[in-house]
């Protein structure tokens, strides 16, 4: 007997027929012999409902009020799920995140995960019971209501599973799993079957929208695998994509995936002081607001000057130019520009550690095909460029062809 | 320096700008320097959108469950109502019924009020902030959400009042107070600026819709003064009806107002054996499922046999008729009916106490127009009578000219 925490998406809950077939789904696995705890998240558009009604009292209201909007999405969906489970037979009960005391701290539409207590749930569980947490919510410990941001309910259910040393932790999307790229844009984009954490940490921090990094993040901390499943496919045996610990799961496989996102915009300022500490000072009032930089590249200075380029996402460019405008003046920079017509590319695969020439190659052909590389980031398992947005499909097509990802070469 | 605890239902904050509204009229009480406490309902039209989810999952279902649910409604109001009084520059604090410990029983979508621990309002009071509380909801002692039922937010506003021992509930409805009839029925009906809480309780009982029945038992039980006023009227100095301990109130009133309802349906059981113990044999079945009695009439027996009839909500008559039928057959009595249109008109004021002769001039009023009385049941400070439905109207204005309580003879 295993037990499985699932966790169900928007679009999967979106409409009470919805809710039906994911009871039928859970009454499978637990007829299957195993105990199971579903994770929710708000019916598709409750959210967005919600932000508009916040929007018209005052978008910048304080965070525990929205905190307390928020949560209730959440909420709605536990009671249908549970009593949907009820009607079709199953022992099912619903907890808020608050109810089955997963602690976060105290930072309100962010919050992060502290402490879950697991004993309510054993409890029901040893009943027979299958528990329904809201996912995305928890609670400080002055017992507000706090939300934990993007991404929230996969985090919870990985959290939960973690908890309770679950065996896997199920996400179900409108994805089957994962992909060596995103089959909209590749046609022969081929299934990955088995992949690592490390890889998918990669794949999910370059742009690949299947899993929420924060989720895969406490998955790779806390070694749990994940499966991704599509919630609208009825097979007995479903395809999906099994993230689990690199072990075994490596075999010859260079690269894994071609993950790319259009979320980014680049920013330079040029002939600044080469001297140390100017990073610092270029970047000190951007990390001050809050603003997350992801790449960062500085030139070799030339005659005592240097250029200094970083992209953020493009909902804070507005704040960073701001910010960078007043940073240039104080230091009497040459030229301080921007652009938000930009997309990073990413090859990732743990294959490539102990591979020499898999960047060069990237390289050579993204150069075959005239496209030109602004900025570039490695780690030991991937390599990521930025490129004109306009480049970015030929660029995700001719290398997921050049490293044998495609369906036929399979 | 006054405590008052305001209830604003759902029409009241039906849209952003109502919450808006709401919050300018909450500040303007603070800066006449009251402490304030609010307690909301759900933006109208909320709770039958969430009736309705349920009801396309299992209309049957767990009323856990449901209380999990629609528990959610005031939960959006209270964040959105404080947001609005911050962004007014009004420091708030919302908070669930769980929340600041509003300890209910078990019995989820009836639950009753236990307890209330006022410190965490009290401290909130004591940093200048208006505390927002939802209505209609608590905690039971398993930390599972129940809602109070019907009524419910009114309910929350008065028990709140009698834990804080505030100076008075004030109740913010579409209607700016009491009336001797409902105005719509009769248009010369009268303004009632001061009213006794036990009046009050025979109106609301006897089909007054302004206040909860509930609400007005509780504020009766624990003599708290309770104000009805509009959430429509702008004035500075708005009318309002008080409903308080009769004392100084009485004066020489002899009746103070009209009630009327057509919820009600009428069934009767005839020739049953007039025997003691007959009475328990006819409504215990009707008790034991839950169906409340409101007027019950035995006629005095003939031949060793009797009629017995009694009223209940039509929403039950359905389920009354079929366990009457039930009863019939054992007792084998001779006939068996019952009547939805009907209606039941009551005469209420505490004067009518110390004067003979209230119930005869209705009666009197009521034959003068040809209208048959079916059933009569009076108390100290009410007679209510039932009618054929078509003679309400009818009856209502006569009666309201009959005891002088029309506008021109104020």
């Amino acid at each position: 007997m295993a037990l499985i925490v699932q966790k169900y998406g928007g679009t999967s809950v979106g409409s009470p027929e919805r809710i039906k077939a994911v009871a039928d789904r859970v009454i499978r696995w637990v007829n299957r012999g195993n105990d199971v705890v579903v994770v929710v998240s708000a019916m598709s558009g409750e959210t967005n409902r919600m932000v508009s009604l916040i929007n018209d009292i005052d978008p910048e209201g304080s965070a525990r009020e929205k905190d307390m909007i928020l949560s209730t999405g959440e909420q709605v969906t536990i009671g249908l799920l549970s009593m949907a489970l009820q009607s079709k037979g199953q022992d099912a009960r619903s907890y808020t995140g608050g109810q089955v005391k997963i602690l976060t701290d105290a930072v309100h539409t962010k919050a992060r995960i502290r402490r879950i207590d697991d004993t309510p749930i054993r409890n029901d569980l040893n009943k027979g019971r299958v528990v329904v947490v809201a996912g995305f919510q928890g609670m400080d410990e002055y017992g507000d209501i706090t939300t934990l941001g993007r991404g929230g309910s996969d985090t919870t259910a990985v959290a939960l599973a973690v908890a309770l040393k679950a065996d896997e932790c199920q996400i179900y999307t409108d994805v089957d799993g994962v992909y060596t790229t995103d089959p909209r844009m590749v046609a022969d984009a081929r299934h990955i079957p088995v992949l690592g954490l490390e890889e998918m940490l990669e794949m999910a921090s370059q742009g690949s929208k299947v899993l929420q990094i924060r989720a895969v993040e406490f998955a790779y901390k806390y070694d749990m695998p994940i499966r991704v499943l599509s919630s609208f496919d009825d097979d007995e045996k479903p395809k999906s994509t099994l993230v689990t610990h690199e072990d075994g799961v490596m075999e010859d496989v260079l690269v894994r995936g071609i993950a790319f996102n259009r979320d980014e915009a680049q920013l330079t300022i040029a002939g600044v002081p080469d001297q140390p500490g100017i990073a610092y000072q270029i970047l000190g009032p951007v990390a001050d607001a809050n603003i997350e930089v992801d790449m960062i590249l500085q030139n070799v200075g030339r005659d005592g000057l240097t250029d200094f380029t970083f992209t953020v996402h493009r909902n804070d460019l507005e704040a960073a130019s701001k910010l960078l405008e007043g940073v240039a003046s104080k230091l009497e920079a040459s030229q301080c520009k921007w652009d938000d017509k930009i997309a990073k590319v990413a090859i990732v695969g743990a294959g490539m550690r102990s591979h020499a020439g898999v960047a060069s190659k990237m390289f050579k052909v993204l150069a075959d095909e005239g496209i030109n590389i602004r900025l570039v980031s490695t780690s030991e398992i991937k390599v990521a460029v930025v490129v004109d947005e306009k480049y970015v499909e030929l660029a995700v097509r001719v290398l997921h062809d050049a490293f044998g990802l495609s369906e036929t070469m399979a």
